[in-house]
């Protein structure tokens, strides 16, 4: 279900640092991510980008990972007073995958955390406007804090050749570097945070890429960055790429917005391991947490696995039925997965159906219905 | 400088109720606004809609405007400590622009508020997720209030011919609707508000139509509406539309965004009355407001008219120079005026700078350099 329609350009929907060399290698679809530009596709189609992504190595601009840096005395009572997981063991240098929920247990965001000093953090966030939450908070409450969005944009190198091409780059002292984990490394004589992570189920590393407040200074060495590496990757047959929609489905990475809002809860979207209801820290949300988690939950995101011809979802969630034909949820984030070679969709799915094995139908919304049957996340291999 | 990027659609990317009317219609751009699709061309040009728009009626799918819905004891005192402008005399009916503003005086959005109730308002936003802030500040401060976006999805009826075509779909009581007023209608046994208000320089209404939470009724209802409005429109000519980027300029209404961020002051952006600090009422960023009218401003939201061939800013903005070439501002929302004859456009401009005109020179990023004119806003008739 890929339409035509354009994108209309505006100052507001915010270029990076890299979109001069997005453009340039042939960018042919954008997203909205955080009022900017994320590129979804090339001149590949989804499919041969998920071979490539699986073979080789990419580069991926998302900046639109805005950060939200806090810091100051009460940078981690604020930061804890954010989400459910526990941050007591954090140590710096660490990345956190933590939920971020409000009053009513109810998902605002999915970010990762970086811990960069024991009064200084970066949240590196999904789309929705983690800042304004925070400063609202912090002023409401009157914490000791500083709040900013800083001047870094965010590059991924994903595939499993990444390892090889950032050592090329960084040198091996990148190998040291474990998953989730960041470390700093010099680019041109400046600082630049690089961690073991990315959103895709391959290797990767996601390079923090500090700018300067002046713009155009940013697209300068920016520019520069993605050179040096598009350079050091040309014999590894680097290309230009994005989160692919086959690769995350089948990694079981979801996509606020997409997958869940803020009207689902983290048991919900299987977050149980970060709900650290029973320690001592007070959060947004304890309270309906707890009641949630007393009387359990109603659905639960799982992943399914349909027949028929290849079968796109992202504009119109697909509804999935039970055999009896009534509403038990619906794919937001679906595509025909060439590897298992069945369509794959990721879906909330009511409790008395979500049982792994449970035969389902999938209204493709053509008129068709396609058998499936609900399945574990990730996707079995 | 239109692209022909495409738009890659998800579910993240909001459908409105009248998406399906608008596609029908033959949108052929989107733009993305608090997470939502706002239509930004159809199949005439933007002059041939801005002529349209100065002489017939238009329909607008404007549901990107999101209402923050804030109800309860506290919430008269919550929207008072969100924007500098004194709400002691509003009363219900009414619609007051408003700045809202961080610590910093930074704005954060510019949004129209609506008083509904002496403890129920809606705030009708701009971009940025002023739902966060509010429910931040809310849960910090302890505020007795309840937080929500309403399943509210304005459209907008404007141009000359609005008046008249609204009075046919909802009658003649539509005409004792004041500028920035709304009272209450019926459509098909639900009640509806309607304001007279509008981003656009000509007449027109907007309809804050109430859906449901089930959204497939809000369809079906706001299906309907499109459609009464479309049939009793069609001898006056009615034609689909959006904000139209001619008129908007022309008439100096801002986006924020694109002409302003949260880098700018309102009284950069020309709000200075609705910076009521003399007044008793507490606000986020009093303080630094009033330190920045004692010192003064240092640039300041200005029309500019410049010379040579059509020329559109929109995702690029184009430096303004002064003639001894310093960089004195930059035009993020231009285009060719057709009634003007030259192109315009909306810049900040630096305080040695800003007198109205002045010479300046515009940086058409095209290896060109153009002669220009500082000019009051709105652009004079």
């Amino acid at each position: 279900m890929q339409s035509n329609i354009k994108l209309n350009m505006s100052r507001r929907i915010r270029r990076t640092p890299f979109t001069g060399k997005v453009e340039s290698c042939g960018v042919s679809d954008f997203t909205v991510v955080n009022h900017m530009l994320l590129p979804k596709g090339f001149k590949n189609t989804v499919e041969e980008d998920y071979w490539h992504l699986s073979k080789h190595v990419q580069i991926w601009d998302v900046s639109c990972q805005r950060q939200v840096q806090i810091t100051g005395p009460d940078a981690l009572k604020l930061v804890q007073l954010m989400t459910p997981r526990s941050l007591n063991n954090m140590e710096t240098g660490k990345c956190f995958y933590i939920p971020i929920i409000d009053e009513n247990a109810g998902m605002i965001n999915d970010p990762v955390l970086l811990k960069l000093d024991d009064d200084m953090f970066w949240i590196s966030i999904a789309d929705s406007d983690i800042l304004l939450w925070a400063k609202g908070l912090a002023l409401g409450s009157n914490f000791d804090v500083q709040i900013k969005e800083p001047d870094v944009y965010p590059l991924a190198v994903q595939g499993p050749k990444s390892e090889e091409l950032m050592c090329r780059v960084f040198g091996d002292e990148i190998k040291k570097t474990k998953f989730f984990n960041f470390r700093i490394f010099d680019f041109k004589g400046t600082k630049q945070i690089v961690a073991r992570s990315g959103y895709s189920k391959e290797n990767g590393f996601e390079i923090y890429f500090k700018g300067f407040e002046n713009y155009f200074d940013s697209v300068e060495l920016g520019e520069q960055l993605w050179e040096t590496i598009w350079n050091a990757g040309e014999d590894l047959n680097i290309s230009p790429g994005c989160p692919n929609l086959i690769d995350r489905i089948e990694g079981g990475l979801l996509s606020y917005g997409n997958d869940f809002t803020k009207e689902n809860n983290p048991l919900e979207c299987n977050l149980d391991k970060y709900c650290n209801t029973n320690e001592d820290h007070n959060f947004i949300g304890k309270k309906a947490l707890r009641k949630i988690q007393s009387e359990g939950i109603i659905q639960k995101m799982r992943g399914v696995i349909f027949d028929g011809s290849p079968c796109t979802a992202t504009g119109k969630p697909l509804p999935i039925l039970s055999e009896k034909k009534e509403k038990i949820g619906q794919i937001a984030s679906g595509i025909y997965s060439p590897r298992i070679s069945k369509n794959i969709g990721l879906s909330m799915v009511l409790k008395d159906h979500w049982e792994i094995g449970k035969n389902i139908i999938v209204d493709t919304l053509d008129g068709k219905f396609r058998k499936g049957i609900i399945t574990t996340l990730p996707f079995p291999k």
